[in-house]
């Protein structure tokens, strides 16, 4: 059964999505279709890509991904088919694949041009529905990324980069901010060793500083102190029990974070 | 395979959605559901309208299209199924199907009264529970509208009304604020011609006036500038590269539109 | 067809229900999912209950529900199923399965213990992915739930409470606010009876009195009228025409309702 998810910054009251799904329904009508989300940060491509690569491990082979965050609609900007780990994610070349991509192993990038999987005509606006929800629903229906366009290499990279240890610091960079206000940072929570259940630690997002304890689970500590965690999604987190972490730390989306243990 | 559309002003994390797809796969377990949106403004059919109208061409035939913004559920406004170019549409008699129905085809209205494809007993403030959604499962599952009622021509008309040109002035309305702020106008996208993409043009909304360029789509200005555009709908657009024309202007639907080329 | 509901506080734009269908998906592909509700209030076991309520007896035999308003995970709370009326319940047992559980029967509860059925390795953090989500779709795919673990009767107790009716007052409690501002009440809608619509009623909620009518649905009074009706969920509901009865009153939930005939 052909699986496609969409993702995307249109909103999802706004009809948009429907209209994409209608395309893909008509070209494709036993799709299941998932919506990763399209609330999406308005235009903002990194926040897009980070739902991309969480949601993406959980899927089965051969499920399209479909995800359109691109202020750059209707310029020069590429559209782009990639294979990776057996999935397929069909998107705009602005770097919101891309990590998504590399979570599901060695990938490689096609630059969509053969017009004739488009809707025609195509608008200049809205190439979710025009070139990509058609282009996913024909993938789905069984078409090579090859047919597709040419393999290309030098497509838009995006990094979240790489948290590091030194000694006891933990040092990263907030990537995401959850809709509970936990804060997911960069550091892989392998780095996260030698701290027991309850040890007290010192964080610092954005230079203000804060007291904090390391726990396995929300629950652990009492309600509204912050915890420092391995989240459910592999990377180190700072949170806090029955609150919001962001709004208590006044914490934004690429602010630097010291995890002192 | 059967596809419905849902349309309403439930709130899509009401549970009143799910109250009616429950309905829905009881009757039609096999039927495929596509949300255009449940978060239309609170009774606010003419918006409804607008959303119905922009999705439904991009679905394939034999769609249901079942919407329910109605404030007048359980008074004596009737039930409606239209069919309308090989789609059909159910809702209440108040306009909201109308343009859906005339961006369709020529259309047949049917005054729904065949109480035996209700559910029984049927609530006085659900419709969108008792009737609406079984009557979209059970023409999912090929019931003709005439078992449903007889034939009617006095039904509620809702129309957008059509923008004109003058010389080099166009006039309309906003019918529609989109979700990134952009003013969706009544304005046909043919009546925008002899204009260059970088050419200034004046807009007044409801008499506040303010200057803007031609564009074929956001990227081609500076960030915060404002264009006017033709969107993918179809329609004249006034728009905000990466931010809200609907803020900039304090613009509202219903207000005056003059643009001035 | 198999049919699985899913219900959480997760944020419909988190990106976590979008991992849960990718799990349910992966083991169960032909799954058709429906979403009761992911913007349950953060925590709230309560509103969680009242939303699974009101919708479980709209769905066919064989369901599969799932739901996860948990803020316990991770600790030592138990993971149940529950079997009632040929539906199934999978979710934490801190109540928020019990007042669906007893609507549709007699149940019998489970608790799930065979970890054979959970995603390898279970984080402490997002059982809805890792233990919720595949349990489901084990069973969707016709797992008995004695396979899970063996039956309990200690589960965690939830009850809305049953509002009582002493002569011509009725007594009960705000158990839910539904996104219009209506507000739901533990007071069944038969004990509103000996009153016509458009008699006058008085209504107290949390001690600040009020008038309003009796009406049979909202469209029987002026606008801004405070209406006492009994809602599509069969309990007695005080809402207003056109406008938000939980603004005006300032109301809760959980504050105490009285009701003067």
């Amino acid at each position: 059964m052909a699986l496609i998810t969409l993702l995307s910054d249109f909103g999802s009251a706004s009809g948009y999505p429907a209209a994409m799904k209608g395309v893909i329904l008509s070209l494709c009508p036993t799709a299941q279709i998932v919506d990763i989300s399209h609330d999406v940060e308005r235009h903002h491509v990194r926040a897009g890509a980070f739902l991309l690569w969480m949601a993406v491990p959980y899927f089965p082979e051969k499920t399209v991904h479909c995800a359109v965050v691109d202020p750059g609609v209707g310029t020069a900007r590429r559209a782009l088919v990639i294979e990776s780990g057996g999935q397929l994610l069909v998107g705009p070349d602005n770097g919101l694949l891309i990590p998504a991509a590399e979570r599901l192993g060695r990938f490689t990038v096609f630059h969509i041009r053969n017009e004739q999987f488009f809707r025609a005509p195509v608008s200049r606006t809205f190439h979710g529905r025009d070139i990509f929800a058609p282009v996913a629903a024909h993938l789905a229906n069984g078409l090579a990324p090859q047919e597709l366009g040419p393999q290309i290499t030098d497509y838009t990279k995006l990094s979240f980069g790489e948290g590091m240890r030194h000694g006891r610091v933990l040092e990263g960079e907030v990537i995401y901010i959850d809709p509970f206000g936990n804060l997911i940072t960069n550091i892989a929570g392998e780095l996260l060793q030698h701290v027991s259940p309850g040890d007290s630690v010192t964080i610092e997002v954005s230079r203000k500083a804060a007291s904090a304890r390391y726990a396995r689970t929300y629950g652990e500590v009492e309600p509204h102190e912050l915890i420092v965690t391995v989240g459910s999604h592999g990377q180190v987190e700072i949170a806090m029990n029955l609150g919001s972490a962001a709004q208590r730390l006044r914490a934004h989306t690429g602010e630097p974070v010291l995890i002192k243990l």
